[in-house]
């Protein structure tokens, strides 16, 4: 590249949409005139024309406030490997490839946003996210020179230094399965060949995992949560960055227990427990590999590199490793940081190399799905003070800001999910998801999965009949219990008030405490004091581990709050806060970011150094541990009020009408500071 | 280490045997004080003293030379540690562990060579060669942090962090093996283990293999030769460098062809074959590796190196590759560079975490057994001109000194080893070994192994009788061939002379040829023409291979020779003058070396520095292949007589009478120079 200066006669190539220019003489190929300002251009065959991954557009036309004047004429005519490119696969009208063609005059060049044809630079997650694209794997398309007994070099030896004479790659490690298969291979591809490189960090080590004869144009990833409910899996092409298929499947260890506990329980219990669940989940995720490669029409053998996030339980039975630990005090790890290994070790079909990386773990109770949320939502990235929250039956709550971030995780139990809940269950067609009490009548109305109407619309009836209603979702659950303390059937402290079934007939006995019928039909769905208890007492974990973070933190406020995974996806902000679930905030500053573990681990996927940023920031989070902390006890009870007995709700306040407390939020501080004095 | 100057009040160090000195203040431990001198001192235990290691002798008197007077009262008392190890284990009478006692004056303090209990800085081959000790394994004992809720670390991040801070490991990698077993270990060990980190090159990557619970103070490695008849392996302390058992078998490979060309053929002919030989060797190296543990009486589980060499067709079918391509020209390797690998990818039985070392291969026909014997005899080391020569099926010939090495093998069959030779057969007792032939009479005598007599001595025939007297075995070949040669029974073109028939009834018509009867009794030994033919066209490759070494190295002669192998252990260097296999030399520099190849394995595992040294030659030898030089035909035609049409042999014509010759040496130059012209 020339000086940009008015007095070099050099043409100036200008790129779109970067903006990025620069001056470079005659006859400079255009790829390495992008390269050289740094604007990213795919190759794999390394400039021989036959990949077709470098295209470009030539802009026409005169760019005034760049004094550019763009031809056609300014760049090279169409060469012989173009043409053959053309005749073979297909090059669109007005397209060229960067690596066959020359600057011949000023021109404006436009990188293509077509994706499958051309890797961008970025590419939007499912949430319209921006990932860079900096993939771990690469794949390089090389010609090598056949045996020759004056240099009797092996052929995996000549593979390697035309790798560093053509690719730059010195010191290639190699995975050994290579050994076996180099000879043929070269053969098939009658001496030209494409390596799978793996290079974990960047100028690091780098390993050939695989070689495909001829030229390879395509490879793939896996980004997996895995969930202790759910498995969710996503297949990703590494070249473009798009996601192809998605798929879904419940984790098969339900069956030897249905939450952690039990699952370590059951490995305390058997002697093959632990192989059992890991022979079950590594099993299902060769069917989930195989379902989303049937789905999106590839080859598994094309995937090259698998990220995987999960509790620090799921982490340990998938990696083979005895969770008993994990168990109790002091909830040790075996292994917290970032994982590397191969897909073979874990047992996983995809390509013989395939590289596979865990995220790290943050903590006992806080695993590497929280580290992907963390990855994900990136308070570490921001200068407001950012509350994530993800609720299972643990919930894992992370806050912080660029100077700072803590973590813990609190012991919510799955009333949230529905368990422990009289008239709960799973979120499924029938199940009751918003509800609605009026403040005067105390007569509620619904809605169902499944049908689009209110129970107060007409033909509501009908549809919820040929459904069936058959219970109450956790989502709906936060909303009942918030409805009847802003309706007043129960007080600020959980109690459902007796005195008003004069009022209604809803207001029923149960035993020595009342109940509210939500739904009478074919079955008679009733909130119970015994389950407005049970959310009670998960809210209020829930709070004391925000409350003991902020206070860690040294906050009395946050500035945004993001619910993670399905839970948050489906309840609504305000009554999680009219509940007190969480802490004042801006009702607009409260979103819900659906699987941000997901997100996290797609990231990871699509650019290394999104692995580096969170191995990073876990070793640089504070971690709280909750049991440890003689406040969290304190904070628990006083969260057991509705809202709670903690703080105010002042945000919350200007959008609903909450009940008069019994003691006021002011007079719980003054308690609290009354005590540390 | 303060300055050794007159005006320090510092006591005076000397550590012997090395000599090296220094001044330390008072109270420096003797550790530190040897490390800072760099003498080499092994601890595993980092000073806490129970490995028991680093020990020391102090030695009493004036040494005026240096100026010294050295006493026990000059070292600290025996300490409470130095006094538990004596107790838990055993410390000899004035020794005393050099972390555990520190500098109370001038000290003249002695290294054990007691291999046993203190590793040393060198270890003395088989042969008496000194092989420093510098092993890629090490050994490191810590004490491991206890899991800790604030600071919630995996175990094995913790090991990480105590192996860095303790043991300067940085950026160490784990083997993902350690992963399920590293909860129980630390358990176990109660927070104490020794880690077994390999690391392959100095300051490189630096991998956990393995852990033991509590103290472990004993590695082991081991050294093998791959040969196509037969595989000999020894077993090593990594820690004193002792070869601890030695053991060999016949390769089973010979079921499927008894040389390397039929064994190519097999794999060639059956789909399964390159299988079925790669599992028959593997296992016959597990059946190996467990007999020389049981001889050393030592766990495989505490191998944690293994090195191997072998020619080009060994190498490839134990790796699991297809030999086909090294079966005909260009004779292309797959691999032919250093191969690492775990132990447990290639199927053997040793540590878990076991690493195995291949050394690079040279060649096509010249494999990573001739490049240990490279390594072993050290050409490159030298400024003699120096020639090494492994005799099998193939001759390896490597030729030079330190300013350029040349290597090529040659197709000499195996009629050396005693086959395609009518009364041939393998070393074994009752085999002819030693031949002499009456100048006169023409009547021989020989000597047969198991039989210390000559066959004219009292007492020859009982013996022998008791044995059995069976056949020509191949280093008798060459005498008996020599002897007839020099005896006149044969020409020097190797015709036998019907004529002498009348003279000596031990000539005898043989179809339209004479042959001659080298033994009468319960069977007939006869050295037929045909013999003479398989020999002389072994001889001529051997020499003619040889001869266009020198004439690409440009040289007439040679200042040394080495012969590698069991065929060079038996034959009498004279002899294979006479015959001329090798070029003439002063016969007190040529020298059986014995099993070099085995001796370079065992030099790569104990010392990783001769890995690399021997990696860059590879690298640097000239790799010359025969069938493809035009004069290496001319040589073999001119080799053929005896000694050869091609050299003179002044020095062989001191010691032995060398029948005239109908076309002279310098005649047969004269000849090549006037074709060159």
């Amino acid at each position: 590249m020339s000086q940009d200066t008015e007095s070099s006669k050099d043409p100036l190539i200008l790129f779109m949409p970067s903006g990025k220019r620069g001056r470079f003489p005659l006859g400079t190929p255009l790829i390495d005139a992008a390269r050289e300002l740094g604007v990213y251009v795919e190759s794999v065959c390394g400039g021989r024309g036959i990949c077709g991954r470098c295209q470009i557009e030539v802009q026409e036309g005169q760019f005034a406030k760049h004094g550019i004047t763009s031809s056609n004429a300014h760049i090279s005519e169409l060469g012989p490997k173009e043409i053959r490119y053309a005749e073979l696969r297909e090059l669109r009208d007005g397209r060229r490839l960067s690596c066959s063609s020359t600057v011949q005059g000023d021109l404006v060049i436009d990188i293509p946003q077509d994706l499958q044809i051309n890797a961008q630079v970025v590419r939007k997650a499912d949430d319209g996210r921006i990932i860079a694209r900096n993939p771990a794997v690469h794949l390089c398309y090389v010609e090598v020179p056949e045996p020759d007994m004056h240099q009797p070099l092996g052929d995996l030896d000549r593979l390697k230094i035309v790798l560093a004479k053509e690719w730059g790659w010195d010191n290639l490690d190699v995975d050994p399965k290579i050994f076996a298969v180099v000879q043929s291979i070269l053969e098939k591809g009658d001496w030209s060949v494409t390596a799978v490189i793996h290079e974990e960090v960047e100028g690091g080590r780098a390993i050939i995992t695989g070689i495909y004869p001829g030229l390879k144009n395509e490879a793939y990833g896996i980004a997996c949560d895995i969930g202790s409910t759910t498995i969710a899996m996503h297949l990703v092409s590494l070249l473009s960055g798009m996601t192809l298929a998605s798929s879904g499947a419940s984790n098969p260890q339900i069956r030897f227990g249905e939450d952690l506990m039990s699952r370590v329980s059951y490995v305390m219990m058997n002697p093959d427990g632990r192989e059992a669940m890991t022979d079950a989940v590594r099993a299902t995720l060769n069917e989930l590999i195989g379902n989303v490669c049937k789905d999106a029409e590839i080859d598994r053998e094309d995937i090259h590199n698998l990220v995987f996030v999960g509790n620090p339980v799921m982490h340990h039975l998938f990696l083979g490793i005895d969770p008993t630990p994990l168990g109790g005090a002091p909830f040790a790890l075996a292994v917290s940081s970032a994982v590397h290994i191969y897909a073979r070790d874990l047992d996983l079909n995809a390509n013989e190399g395939a590289q596979v990386y865990i995220l790290p773990c943050i903590a006992g109770h806080v695993g590497a799905d929280a580290a992907a949320v963390a990855l994900c939502e990136g308070p570490h990235r921001q200068d407001n003070m950012m509350l994530v929250v993800d609720v299972g039956t643990n919930a894992e709550i992370i806050l912080g800001n660029r100077e700072r971030v803590v973590a813990a995780s609190s012991p919510t139990g799955p009333a949230f999910e529905g368990a422990e809940i009289s008239c709960g269950q799973r979120a499924a067609p029938g199940a009751i998801e918003r509800v609605r009490i009026d403040k005067d009548t105390l007569e509620p109305k619904i809605r169902i999965i499944g049908v689009e109407k209110w129970s107060d619309e007409e033909g509501f009836d009908e549809e919820a009949k040929a459904i069936g209603i058959t219970g109450v979702c956790g989502s709906a659950i936060i909303e009942v219990v918030a409805e009847m303390y802003l309706t007043g059937i129960i007080s600020e402290d959980g109690v459902v008030d007796g005195s008003l079934s004069a009022k209604s007939d809803r207001i029923i006995e149960d035993g020595r405490t009342h109940a509210y019928v939500l739904w009478r039909g074919d079955v008679e769905l009733v909130i119970k004091q015994t389950d407005i208890r049970a959310i009670q007492l998960a809210k209020s974990a829930l709070y004391a581990g925000i409350k003991l973070l902020m206070e860690k933190r040294g906050i009395e406020q946050v500035d945004s709050i993001s619910f993670a995974g399905a839970f948050g996806t489906f309840i609504d902000p305000k009554y999680a806060m009219v509940l007190g679930l969480i802490p004042d905030c801006d009702l607009t500053k409260v979103k819900a970011v659906g699987n941000a573990a997901g997100t996290g681990a797609k990231m990871t996927l699509l650019n290394r150094s999104y692995r580096r940023e969170i191995e990073e920031l876990v070793q640089n989070i504070e971690k709280i541990e909750t049991a440890l902390e003689p406040k969290f006890q304190e904070h628990f009870v006083n969260a057991m009020a509705m809202p709670n007995k903690i703080d105010a709700f002042p945000n919350l306040g200007k959008i609903v009408d909450l009940p008069e407390k019994s003691a006021t939020p002011s007079s719980g501080r003054r308690r609290r500071r009354a005590r540390s004095q």
